[in-house]
């Protein structure tokens, strides 16, 4: 999203137009993941008609077709003609991350985008002029803080553990080698969920030992319904603001400083400063603090300005 | 949004992941629009902090620099610190594009798709499953057919024909003037609303007589909220389904095809077929058709795929 607004969109809006088509173009992509029409496509070993996907998936022809050509427009989905009949198919980034079953499916975090982000965003105004999140009005849900809504109930913690899941499939690995972290030997990952992220720092520094700390019923959860590869990950159960967090030679706090107001971050901060183990870190690295900074800034950035 | 997706987006879904994000980027926009942000810096002489901004618009600190931040991310906003103060001002696009009382002024468009398609949108899953529109399941309206809602009182009305308008404001002279159509003297622009198209139309081309044709309620409101020019137009009060509609040389249909079952477009396509003065066409031109039929086209390319 990046991309310069030149001089000549004051002749035309082209880039503020898309910029205004943005959530058309999300929802499109998402309602097909939704429907099963990636799934469908990858399965099948032909180009299928909008007639045979709106009818295997059990929706109106019209829709589909509509749908299945505006994914063609953003090259999600290609299309030939034979014998009269647009035949719709699949493209490689589409089998590899819009369909469930691939090792590298963004599926969960689509369907959270779209069920829960999406509409949560319809609110983005009261959202600003109250500083707070928007649960209630949204989901009439409890909304002291958002955590609450996310972990009401074990169907929504699951959704939730699995788009972190995803993020981390993604991003994981190269996060955990963006610098060379293998002088650390005891790494402890602070509201660390599933262990996605943990699992990949395990894989990469299999010398280190690499904990995961976040509240019992998410430990419990990650141990249950996601699977945990042979890498050694221990899991440890708690609540890093109000109990005692583990010793460790290097914190991890990944897509979780976002998620809470600036006092609650320096108190959690201000813990892990004074709970991290100064004498293990080699010299010349300056003080250990100034070496999480850097790691959490680069962590931070992972996570959106606008998370919830 | 049709840049291709390149074998790069295997390794890595930049381009998904924007997609993704489309909803969040429109948002941002609209939210700002809604809150008076770039009103507000349009009108200042100097930039601003967004405590500043969040004052004078009653809005939350904390969300208010989140918003500034996200809108200097995507180049809407320029940003420049003074005494460590993060001041914020306004870039020209936005000032021509997004504040309220500029000549290009896209507003109305904004206001409409943040208010009314952006929540629409949300249930795209169900309208592509039933092939119906989602007004009864997103505001509890009547969903026969969308105009039911749309017009169902003068407001939401006015908010409809505004964004008609923003949308000649950016095309209609682009539209007029791609072919020359200077050879029909007698033109009727069926379910014209405002007048916009028209207006650009009798502009482009002051030899012919130019006459909007739109349901009694519109043409009312039309000639009463909309400011038209000394361009000449008039209106007529009509339904171009079930009346006779004003003889013509040349009919436009723009943004009107989209919104209708192909039986209706059908029936309405003979009818302006069988009403159209085939003698008034200068000759080399070939069957008045073929004419209207390319220039349908032209204008059916104006709207979304997915209009509504």
């Amino acid at each position: 999203m990046a991309e310069h607004l030149s001089q000549s969109e004051l002749d035309y809006p082209f880039k503020l137009l898309e910029y205004f088509n943005g959530f058309r173009v999300s929802k499109m992509i998402f309602s097909a993941c939704e429907l099963g029409v990636f799934d469908l496509l990858l399965k099948s070993q032909d180009a299928l008609s909008a007639q045979h996907v709106a009818q295997e998936l059990g929706t109106s022809m019209d829709g589909m077709e509509r749908l299945l050509d505006a994914l063609v427009g953003i090259e999600i989905l290609e299309v030939e003609t034979a014998q009269g009949t647009a035949l719709y198919s699949s493209t490689d980034v589409a089998n590899l991350y819009l369909a469930k079953g691939s090792a590298k499916s963004l599926h969960d975090m689509i369907i959270y985008r779209s069920q829960t982000v999406y509409p949560l965003w319809n609110n983005l105004v009261d959202a600003i002029r109250s500083g707070r999140n928007q649960y209630e009005k949204t989901f009439g849900l409890p909304s002291g803080h958002f955590f609450q809504a996310i972990y009401r109930s074990e169907e929504e913690m699951l959704k939730f553990m699995g788009i972190m899941s995803c993020h981390w499939v993604l991003d994981g690995h190269d996060v955990v080698t963006a610098f060379d972290l293998s002088r650390f030997q005891k790494v402890v990952d602070l509201g660390g969920c599933t262990g996605a992220l943990a699992n990949e720092m395990a894989r990469a520094y299999p010398a280190s030992s690499v904990t995961v700390f976040d509240l019992p019923q998410v430990v419990e959860a990650a141990q249950k319904h996601f699977k945990q590869e042979d890498s050694g990950v221990t899991f440890q159960s708690g609540d890093f603001f109000s109990d005692e967090i583990p010793g460790a030679d290097l914190y991890v706090l990944a897509r979780v400083i976002h998620d809470w107001p600036e006092e609650k971050c320096l108190a959690l901060l201000k813990k892990v400063y004074e709970t991290c183990k100064p004498g293990e870190f080699p010299r010349n690295q300056g003080h250990p603090h100034t070496l999480i900074g850097q790691y959490l800034t680069l962590l931070h950035m992972c996570g959106a300005i606008f998370c919830n």
